[in-house]
């Protein structure tokens, strides 16, 4: 694990603090209906982070596939498959879109931002399912898997990594590399971060946020311990380099520290970086945060140097 | 008046009606947070409209300028200053980005999408200050006059034409053409169409939705008669030519026409297009809608015939 040089609680990462702060006033439990603001604020996310300069955007409705094309003006090889966080039950592409277009410039690749079925309309793994989709898409669109990378955040973190196991697990070409931005790994909030930074982190302040998140997102006969939803349960050997961020202050850290050990374990080539002070998805800050700047810079190098861009 | 050729009520024109009454339903009246719901709700006013392909975005915040421009791949020489609606008390630069980058590419010159001050906390006049200073800025960027437009929808269509107005009355460089979307000129809700539209408009669907806005937006000495929030109250002569649009369910269409008979009685060169069956600023349905490409296609051809383009 690295930690990256970084003041804790700069300016910026209070900023975002604020916003999940204010975000969790707005959703007074049992409110009518909590869903849709839900969905509302999250959209919103990215309000703090300045346009990616250079970087256009096309809408994709293709086969089913529906998302958001982050096109750098002129892009190298390969592409990434970019999965937005939310919980499984929030965010948007064009939610994210401003995060994955610095992302899709720093690695100089076109990113797909995609629109995934959400719960609980659509319960775990109709995330997966889509995801999976999408990666098969890219591959239809004439993309070596090997110029691939699936990059994600938070619930999108542990999608991007569930792309490539799926494809392990079924014996099929993987992508070159995994980028994940503060990754819900730790699905069972089990971890020991959940106790250290319990009053520092400002989305998922305790273990009930999560628990919470259980009775809408599972689909029939899914558990916590599904290797897909919970990659610390899955065999991670033979996953391509996985490059992980972390802000400092997160109760998901500790979920990312076990999965860069098991990984480790089982010979995968992992790099952790964490980022003191700064809270969950802290890279919505592009632009405004030199941590922001540094992890996006560091995410676009790792993607360059495995999908050989 | 121009009569577009259209289907009345197109399943697109029906999406947008859809929203704007989800709109009304989720805005209680007296509910808490109204004014943060109210603007989450019009941040996501684009949602239907596609990306506009080719059009990149570049965070402003210079000297109290602040919103995105959004940049045509190989522009011509001169720009927009695009002024956004939402009533004057809501709506903003990222709400509209994608609205604004169908029109800057029609017209292919890039356009400021301007956040300016919003009501309540900063009534009108602020909203006119900020548009006023947007415009000098560009012209302190090295733009000429004569090669910038002003277009702007619903309350931002106002703005646009006060822009216009303020300049002349102070005896300043005129923009060479105003482009309206739907513009709230109507700010007394006293035209035939809030009769004749009652049923039919979604958004604005009665004369008290118009009357609550006042004592939100109006300015310490303000009245509904003031020429630059009333435009037909105003000395429209020298105006630059004027291209308005309106849907034809819209309450706010009358304004529109008694603008347009107005400012043609005092010599200047208006165009007004309806489109009959769309709702209040229908191009945001940019890409889905037939009538919202043909306006937005129009106004590009406008603004680009004026500014020399």
């Amino acid at each position: 694990m690295q930690t990256a040089e970084s003041s804790a609680s700069t300016p910026s990462a209070q900023k975002l603090a604020d916003l999940y702060r204010y975000w969790g006033r707005r959703q007074t439990p049992g409110d009518d209906p909590g869903m849709d603001l839900l969905r509302d604020l999250y959209d919103g996310w990215s309000q703090f982070a300045v346009e990616a300069e250079g970087v256009s955007f096309t809408t994709v409705d293709d086969d089913g596939v529906k998302g958001i094309w982050a096109l750098p003006a002129s892009p190298q090889k390969g592409a990434i498959l970019y999965i937005h966080g939310g919980g499984y039950i929030g965010g948007s592409a064009n939610g994210h879109r401003k995060l994955a277009a610095h992302i899709a410039k720093a690695a100089n690749v076109p990113a797909l931002v995609l629109d995934y079925r959400l719960a609980p309309e659509h319960p775990f793994p109709a995330a997966l399912e889509d995801s999976v989709s999408a990666f098969e898409w890219l591959i239809g669109l004439g993309h070596d898997p090997a110029t691939l990378a699936v990059v994600g955040d938070s619930a999108g973190g542990a999608l991007a990594t569930a792309v490539a196991l799926h494809r392990k697990d079924n014996g099929l070409a993987l992508p070159a590399a995994i980028a994940t931005l503060s990754p819900f790994y730790d699905i069972t909030a089990t971890g020991r971060t959940f106790d250290t930074n319990a009053g520092k982190d400002a989305i998922a302040s305790d273990r009930s946020t999560i628990s919470g998140l259980h009775a809408l997102l599972l689909g029939e006969g899914i558990t916590p311990e599904n290797p897909y939803l919970n990659a610390l349960k899955a065999d991670l050997a033979g996953l391509p380099p996985v490059h992980i961020a972390f802000g400092g202050d997160e109760t998901l850290l500790s979920g990312g520290e076990d999965f860069a050990e098991l990984a480790t374990t089982k010979g995968v080539d992992v790099e952790l970086v964490v980022y003191p002070g700064q809270q969950h998805v802290f890279q919505m800050l592009a632009g405004v945060d030199s941590d922001a700047d540094d992890s996006i810079r560091r995410i676009g190098e790792f993607v360059r140097r495995h999908i050989g861009a």
